[in-house]
């Protein structure tokens, strides 16, 4: 049997976002749809355009690795996604609604952020500073958007949430 | 029907990570028992600690604003918890065993960072600065606990991860 090093670890997290990736894909839409406020519609419709990139990075990863790219199933994000549809579906029709969707989406930027730190990580350790980078590039798209939404949250979305409609 | 304002948010909220930092506090003396490196394994004891003060914190917050501390099952922990441990039990005999567990406990940090700081936030908003002073305090040591788990992947655990044993 082939020995489980830190080679094996990084191809199976590869494939833990990939499968990850493409969930918050589909994902992102939905959330679009939802939002009340005009600028947290717009963060999360750029960050839509930004996840297909994330998607095609991970498949040049793969394609770099002579590997296929194939996703692994998450529980993680199936988890997070699916507490954040809970608490959005539970405040439809309240004014705190787009708190609560920020407060879902920062929970899928918080997980990237941690697999991506430790996926750039692992494959500068390995060598592959040519992975590294790729990953790097959507790790500081993942932090921006964390960002993005805590301005939008400090900005608005806060604030009206205090308001009986 | 009363209105679901930022108030109530932020109860459900508290009770979403008082189920969340339970479930931790029983999760990481397995974490601890697991690991090979003894820096790794004396961060996650002292970690252990620090949870249950966060529980004791929770409690206070919940005391503060005179209602029951309760829990409420949160779905993004479990899911998270999930991974780790397929993880951890796909690289049982490997030496990329720790690796695997930094990555897991940081996903769990990192899910505590998301929420802690949402709720210090929402606080502030809610003119409960003393709610929010509590809840950064925990939030501090979630980021210090992150900041050491890398430091200790850093400093030996992910070149040990490329070794065959």
């Amino acid at each position: 049997m082939q020995t489980k090093t830190l080679d094996v670890l990084f191809e199976e997290t590869l494939r833990d976002m990939y499968f990850a990736e493409r969930k918050i894909l589909r994902t992102l839409p939905k959330l679009a749809r939802t939002a009340q406020s005009p600028d947290l519609r717009a963060a999360l419709k750029t960050h839509g355009e930004e996840t297909q990139l994330h998607v095609e990075r991970l498949q040049q990863v793969f394609e770099l690795l002579g590997k296929p790219a194939r996703g692994k199933t998450c529980p993680a994000i199936d988890g997070i996604i699916e507490e954040g549809e809970e608490v959005m579906k539970a405040f439809a029709d309240s004014p705190a609604l787009d708190a609560s969707l920020i407060a879902a989406a920062q929970a899928v930027e918080h997980y990237e952020i941690t697999r991506y730190g430790t996926l750039v990580r692992w494959a500068q350790v390995l060598g592959r500073t040519d992975l590294a980078s790729i990953l790097e590039q959507t790790l500081q798209q993942e932090t921006m958007t964390d960002e993005t939404l805590t301005l939008i949250a400090d900005g608005s979305v806060n604030q009206a949430a205090l308001q009986a409609a």
